[in-house]
């Protein structure tokens, strides 16, 4: 006899085991978890016959997949830029709200003043908002400090908030995100700042789980981005980077080069970046929420990346400037609307491939024996339902680590 | 002394009063209500001295607008059509998707198998999302039933979700939605049958607030849409149209032509339909969800709405098959986003112009004195925070007629 900690039965499970086709859809199924791992998962049938468990959880024939994960945000920072939204549907030019502070600047400004307390308090709704949805793990960027200081306080906020809620927090130093003010025009004094003053002590601290850097023209030149990679490579860091949103700068392959976990956006990359990915193994992020609200009109190299067999993940960009979005739910549906990913495409995008753009596939993203046991446990028909709607949350249950956390009602 | 039942202090109001400029704001506001009805909105200074309260609330400055109306659903119907979403990302076309037994098809199909027990029952968690983010009327329309039963029972279900759930319902009788198939080839004969067979028994029993047809290349002519508006109007019931959503009929002007309460969608509506829809009175119900979901590239004449003075609403159209979306939150991104409505006018979009819409504004739909007291109270700090977020719910509490509702808690 095995005595288990919990068994979830009478269950549907989109399993997304890399052993399985699609989904890897059972009927049938049973999950079964010991210390915060599943020790199996797959048919009832086909369970061990001498399961015992401490605690059974009967799902009348829910669904249930892998928790979902975030792959992609910057979900700690100051202040919020509603007010320059509306402005800007007001008439405002991009040029006149940056001449009066607003843009990205104003993020930095209210983010250096913000005590980490104040960034991980401002930051709770939002990441309570994404694990109402059934998310398990996040990752959270830096990069509004923009001085050795601020994005030290942004990455022990985010390391804060998995103290403060049930989920996995990766963390990602994102220093070379833009120029700060008190150093314009001088970009590679920037960036030598970034890697001489910055890097060392942000990876000594093991604050950040990995590097992230914003190549393009408004931002940083392929060279810049290489001296950061190269520096972060030096210091054992994994790397990602926001690639080819705006234009085609080769950040795709850049990333590939690097052999870096993820490149991010990608609307402009080429199909030889593509093609670069899928030999080094890294990840294309898709982010239709910036897409959607920067009203951009080219969409990624979907096609391209399939043939090339490039593992494609969605994720949120929830940040205050381009995608003040907090639904993963949402950000499957514009994956689905806006660039014409399929529903198993969409579902593997914030599970399975999420957690190879974090480089967690060993331990989350699919459910296999030997993984933290992350679920979410859907009141739904069919898994499609899930990409389908829009603006609606049909979580029943979440699983971290073994421990179940059921969905608040919602009246 | 008066004394009334609740005063809500400390507050800031976006009024929405047609008395104020813009969304009519008040910043150290105060709401005073008796017998479910607002007795004073207005400044605290401003208050009469004498109020008593058997309850106070003090919202400890969280800005309160009057509850949200979305004033365009079909939210009562049988079944959904996530696997035909899927199929269509998949590759397969309209017409395949047709000959399988798709499309409205289906819905009309399941519809038709539900029971009114069955109908409310799937109705409600759409319901629920919709009142978890402040909404205090809705609007819901039959058109799935294509024959006297099902579009009655359509009907009776949306009635008893007035008394499921604390809200505003108001029925709206779509049975020119389109032909049923049983009929199909002889839209004249379906419009006569809608005329003669169906209009006035759900007119005798009261079933109805308001009647609505699919004016469209692939629906109904300008001259059946003409006649099902006849009748209506003889038998005392207010009209909408589903107009220029596709091509340009001259629906607008149409709904004009009849005084209709609002003409709905509107993409290809001309200037000549919107300066006869502002002579007229006719509220412009835009859409964005739909046009979204379908992948429209026209956006409905905001600049000539503006210029003759015509009221814009917005809603969901939540429906299985163009708009499967029950956040009105995310409607009104979608109107700013997609649109470029102003914030203000989003505002507006779902509270005053949306109970113009219904017919509803001596009612509902501003913070005035004399009016139900429908309240969302919410955790902001600036009325543009509600446009501008994507999947992010701030409600604090929602006060229907009075009677306070506070929102649960979202992990
Ligand atoms: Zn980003
Ligand atoms: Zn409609």
């Amino acid at each position: 006899m095995t005595l288990v900690d919990h068994i979830w039965q009478r269950c549907r499970l989109a399993t997304l085991s890399p052993s399985r086709q699609g989904l890897g859809l059972i009927d049938d199924g049973l999950i079964a978890a010991r210390d915060g791992r599943i020790v199996y998962a797959g048919t009832a049938a086909d369970a061990p016959s001498a399961l015992d468990a401490k605690q059974r959880t009967d799902c009348d024939g829910r669904w249930i997949s892998p928790g979902l994960i975030d792959c992609h945000t910057h979900l700690v920072y100051g202040g919020n830029r509603a007010h320059e939204f509306e402005e800007r549907l007001a008439g405002a030019s991009y040029e006149e709200i940056a001449r009066a502070g607003g843009g990205i600047v104003s993020t930095v400004k209210a983010t250096r003043q913000a005590s980490t307390d104040e960034l991980v308090a401002t930051a709770l709704p939002r990441l309570d908002a994404l694990i109402a949805e059934g998310v398990t793990a996040i990752e959270i960027k830096s990069g509004y400090g923009l001085e050795l200081a601020t994005e030290r306080r942004q990455l022990q906020a985010a390391r804060r908030l998995a103290g403060e809620r049930p989920i996995s927090v990766r963390t990602t130093f994102l220093g070379a995100h833009t120029v700060p003010s008190e150093m314009a025009g001088n970009k590679q004094g920037y960036i030598d700042k970034v890697c001489n003053e910055m890097l060392p002590p942000i990876a000594a601290e093991g604050l950040a789980d990995a590097v992230d850097a914003f190549c393009e023209g408004i931002a940083f030149s392929v060279e810049q981005t290489a001296q950061v990679f190269s520096k972060a490579k030096a210091l054992g860091l994994p790397l990602r980077l926001h690639a080819d949103q705006l234009s085609n700068l080769h950040g795709a392959a850049l990333a590939a080069r690097f052999g870096a976990l993820s490149a991010d956006h990608l609307e402009y990359a080429d199909e030889d970046g593509v093609a670069a990915m899928a030999r080094a193994g890294t990840v294309a992020v898709v982010l239709p929420g910036a897409f959607y609200f920067i009203r951009e009109h080219q969409i990624p190299p979907i096609e391209a990346m399939r043939r090339h067999g490039v593992p494609i993940a969605l994720a949120t960009d929830s940040n205050p400037g381009t995608s003040p979005l907090t639904s993963l739910l949402l950000t499957m549906n514009m994956g689905a609307t806006l660039f014409r990913l399929t529903v198993d495409e969409c579902i593997a995008a914030v599970t399975r491939e999420a957690a190879r753009a974090l480089g967690l596939f060993e331990q989350t993203g699919s459910l296999d024996a030997g993984k933290s046991c992350d679920l979410a446990i859907w009141d739904i028909e069919r898994p499609a339902e899930l990409v389908y709607r829009m603006g609606f949350n049909p979580l029943h249950a979440r699983v971290w680590r073994g421990t179940s956390h059921p969905a608040s009602s919602r009246t």
